[in-house]
C-alpha cells in the first residue's frame, strides 16, 4: 500500500470512482509533468450530489455545509488524480486549486468555505498539498452545486 | 493543406482574424510547449458580437443560442491558436477550456451551453480536442457577452 | 539594484510584504519554470484593504476606483513573484492574468477595470509584461474585495 493510500485509509476516506464526463471533455489531461483536472462538483462517494449540497452560500447553504461540500470536491480531485497517475505517491505537489463558490452577492465569507478543500489536500498530501489558490463567488454552478473546485498538480 | 485545415474546410468553418487586444494584453502567450489563450468572447467571424449574443442565460439568451455562442468562442480560440503555432497540425492536445457563462443566479443548465465549445474542439481536433474543463455561471462578462471561453493547449 | 527594482523605484512603487495566507494554502507555487500565484486581493501596501475598495462595480465602486484596485492586485502579484524568484530580473514573461471583478449583473464595463492590472504589469516589466488574460464579473469576492487577480509567470 502506498503511503498516500495508507493516509487516506487512516483518515477513513475512500476515493470514489472518478466522475465520468457526460460530454466531449475528460476528467483530466496530463501535459508534461502537470495534471490539469476538470472542475469537480461536490458529488458524494456514491457519485451523486446530495440535495443538501445544492444551492447558494448566503441562502440555503450554511458555511459549515459549504465547507463539507468543498472537502468533497477535493476528494473528487484526488480520485481524478489517482486515475491520472495510478499511484498518489507520484504526486510532487498540488500546484493550484481554483474554488468556485455558488453564492448570493452579499456572501463575502468565501475563504472559510474553500478551506474545506485546502485542508483536505494538506491532510492527505502533507506539505505537498499546500497550493496556490483563487476563490471566487459565482452566480451559479452546474446542477446548482454549491461548490466546484478545479486543480493543477505536478507529478513524477 | 494541413489535415486540420482540411477538417475546418469540410466543416465549413473559416477561422476569423484573431481579435486584437485593445489594451496591454495579448491574445496568447506561449511558454514551453504550452499556449495560453486569453478569454475569447462570442465574436462572429466578422469580429463583431451579434446583439443576439449579448445578455444572460436564463433571461434573454436561450440554451440553444448560448451553445452557438460557446461554439463561436471555441472558433476564436482556434484562430488564436493558429496565430500562435502557424499550423494547427502542430497541436498536440487541447489541455483545458474554462467556460464562463453569463447567467442569472437560477440558471443551473450551464454544462449543455459549454458543450457548444467542447463539441467544436472535438469536431475539429478529434481525440486531441478532448480537454479538462471548468464551467461556471458568472454575474457579468465584458460587453455583456453571453459566453467567454479561455484555453490552454499543448503544441509541438 | 536590478533593472526591474530600478523601474519600480522610478515609478514610486514599493512592493509590500506579500500577504501571508491565513489557511492551508500558499502565496505561490513554482513548478518547472512556471510560478503560479494565488488570487491577490486589492490590499494596500500596508497589507490592509481600504473600505473604499470593498463593494461592487456598478454599485458603490466607480470604474476609476476599480481600476486603482486592480492595480493594487497587480502590485501584490509582483510582491509574491519577487518572493518566489528573489530577483524580478529573472522574470521571462507574465504568461496569464485572471481578473475577477466584483460586479452587479448589469456592469459590462469590466475590461477597463482590469486594465489597471494589465497596465501596471507592462509599466513595470515592459513587453515581458504583456500577458494572456481572462476577465469576468463575479457575484462576490473574499472580504467583499472589489477586485481579485491571479497570475502565471514564466521565470528563469
Amino acid at each position: 500500500m502506498s503511503s498516500i493510500d495508507t493516509k487516506l485509509n487512516d483518515l477513513g476516506i475512500t476515493l470514489p470512482t472518478p466522475a465520468a464526463p457526460v460530454a466531449n471533455y475528460v476528467g483530466f489531461v496530463r501535459t508534461g509533468n502537470l495534471v490539469i483536472i476538470s472542475g469537480q462538483l461536490c458529488l458524494g462517494t456514491d457519485g451523486k450530489m446530495a440535495d443538501a449540497h445544492k444551492g447558494k452560500l448566503g441562502a440555503e447553504i450554511t458555511p459549515d455545509v459549504g465547507q463539507q461540500a468543498a472537502r468533497l470536491c477535493a476528494i473528487n480531485l484526488l480520485a481524478q488524480l489517482k486515475a491520472a497517475v495510478g499511484d498518489l505517491d507520484k504526486v510532487v505537489r498540488c500546484v493550484r486549486l481554483g474554488g468556485f463558490i455558488n453564492a448570493v452577492p452579499t456572501f463575502a465569507g468565501l475563504a472559510p468555505v474553500m478551506n474545506g478543500a485546502s485542508d483536505l489536500m494538506v491532510e492527505v498530501l502533507g506539505d505537498k498539498g499546500r497550493h496556490a489558490r483563487s476563490t471566487i463567488g459565482v452566480a451559479e454552478l452546474p446542477l446548482d452545486a454549491c461548490v466546484e473546485v478545479e486543480g493543477m498538480f505536478e507529478v513524477q
